[in-house]
């Protein structure tokens, strides 16, 4: 009966900046809209965006925020409003409300991630798709957790890997219980796994040109906005860097180890403007003759070509590139899936694979939400 | 800091029916060897088998019992020894230890299972990989937990299906946030997917026939000391039962859906002895040309034969046989990993896949321990 005190009454939800511009109305909306659904839902006292904040009045922290869209909820008199306030603010707000307090943070923002060390020390849990805090600098990667340590709170963050894909949830419980991860590699964007997937099926022959198809990609809204956020292979190589974390394999960060991007040195430095964006699609075409190489290669050899990435926990090695693989396998027959097959010793030659649709809003707001509830469960 | 009288103090394992027979001395000692590597291991005070009981002494539970081989354990002057005892009893042993209390089954016992609602009616929390309790009848399923909810215990069976695989903690997520399970199929016999890849492989051919490749499994240890266990698809029902009552399709029995056996009709009334089992094996073979017209078929379709079970979740059809599957596709390419495909509204076209070694009694003791972890992790 006391633990019914600790029920989670409070929650903070970043929903302005969204991680994913594709899908329904990206990973803060749908993840609003889940959160309304259910059948016992955590009570909403503060909702911030940029440069604004929503909350319920303290000390009652009542009424609650609606599971509505900012603009709806602000019309609403009870709450109270102000510009964007600092992560020790909030903190105290939280940390002083009923029950068990949990920050989700549904932006991209690096900002905002050096602050979750200032949540947990005061027991406020974390729940995130948000990749910056576990994969930038190792310092603050240890911080989080140390400080959740301290604070007694608790951090999820299952979706900053794989979409809904219990990626390294399974990674945690092979390593408590003491297998031994030998290899991990697999293909941790969806948008690459599906332009390569076209580019050269595994089963079959393309002779799409591959700035048509990244064209075509971006046209239908499976690419970001500037393609190159894709084609740079960043992305990849931050949830690459979270994996080898979580997995013991130390890497101070994201720029230490070899990523080969896809886009062409001589388009690298045109500006992300809008008019950068039409112009590098425009030149895109005059370098499909790299990637036809790139092919042919891979062809000759009768091995598929994929862009994968790869940890060597022995040797310590990682690296995120243009790879041959076995016609056949898994990876070889992705068509806009991400995988991860894990080798570890108790597994021995075959390995546990996990493969998915991977991002968009939608799934991503569901990882988002299993992680959520699970955080919930455990502060009851 | 209040949370800190919830340790969990207290856990029975169930050592000695071993659920695998064949591995690492099966699932029991590797269970009881990983649990004395753990870095804050729980504390022992009863180990049972079928016959006999050892405690820890009432009322300070203390010593507990060390983390060794039965015939070890037995030899401490300190522990109380007794023959085996009900349930009621054990349950309240367990339940006036200080701490949680947790019940490890590591058997396949039915009667073990029939015990649980007693178990969890008094906060004992039980974790076990015996599919017994989840497959038979539905009203002991939702006795279980109901139970559990009665007696704030917990239930983790996440290795009743598929070893270490992630498979009902993923299924039980997607329903959880709402999204929609359309359709489950998989491979959920490590043996039958072996036998079943040698048989037709993939990618290649193969011209062994199949009673030498069931006597070879057999004697290299990859099948049930009876290879019939593992060819009647009862424990493959048995799993696809627990994955359909997990995602809310009610199955009364594992018996209540088509499962085709891979016995030949007329040995199936050979005893079960060690001559049985022999006389079955020198039998098999004269039944080698209905499995070769079943290979035969698939391949004039160009298709790959395999033993597979799938639940359609919308007209709640189930069923367990020899089908036709796509070349190249993840379950044509099986070599002895098991497979769990599920196709969802939100995943779409492209379904989440868990692939893995399953079984053996290494990766089910780990599946096992991963299950315990959790439950501590909560019961704190």
């Amino acid at each position: 009966m006391k633990q019914q005190a600790f029920l989670t009454r409070c929650l903070m939800v970043q929903g302005s900046i969204q991680v994913h511009h594709y899908g329904v109305g990206g990973v803060g909306n749908a993840f609003l809209e889940q959160l309304g659904q259910l059948s016992n839902p955590p009570k909403l006292v503060l909702l911030a965006r940029s440069t604004q904040t929503l909350m319920s009045a303290a000390p009652t922290y009542s009424p609650c925020i609606p599971f509505t869209t900012w603009e709806d909820a602000a019309k609403s008199p009870s709450l109270a409003k102000s510009n964007a306030l600092p992560p020790a603010e909030i903190a105290a707000f939280l940390a002083s409300a009923p029950g068990r307090a949990i920050v989700v943070d549904n932006t991209s923002d690096l900002t905002l991630a050096q602050a979750y060390p200032i949540f947990l020390e005061r027991g406020v849990s974390v729940v995130t798709p948000n990749k910056k805090g576990f994969s930038e600098d190792i310092t603050l990667f240890n911080d989080i957790f140390s400080s959740a340590v301290r604070g007694n709170a608790l951090v999820y963050h299952q979706c900053t890997v794989g979409g809904t894909l219990p990626v390294l949830s399974t990674l945690r419980d092979l390593v408590s219980t003491g297998d031994a991860i030998i290899r991990v590699e697999g293909v941790l964007s969806g948008t690459l796994s599906l332009l390569l997937g076209e580019f050269m099926p595994g089963n079959g022959t393309s002779s799409a040109q591959w700035s048509f198809l990244v064209s075509h990609a971006k046209e239908i809204g499976h690419t970001e906005p500037d393609p190159r956020d894709d084609l740079n292979g960043l992305d990849f190589a931050r949830k690459l860097t979270i994996i080898a974390r979580v997995i013991g394999v130390e890497v101070t960060s994201p720029d230490s180890f070899p990523v080969e991007s896809l886009i062409p040195v001589e388009l690298s430095t045109i500006p992300s403007s809008a008019e950068g964006i039409a112009q590098f699609m425009s030149e895109l075409p005059k370098f499909d003759a790299h990637m036809d190489a790139a092919k042919n290669s891979a062809e000759k050899q009768g091995k598929i070509l994929r862009y994968i990435g790869s940890i060597d926990v022995t040797t310590g090695a990682i690296e995120v590139g243009l790879r041959h693989v076995e016609k056949g396998s898994p990876i070889a027959n992705l068509q806009g899936s991400q995988i991860v097959s894990i080798y570890t010793k108790r597994y021995g030659t075959n390995p546990l694979i996990l493969q998915g649709g991977g991002g968009g809003g939608e799934i991503t707001a569901m990882g988002l939400m299993a992680d959520l509830l699970k955080a919930m469960e455990r502060l009851k």
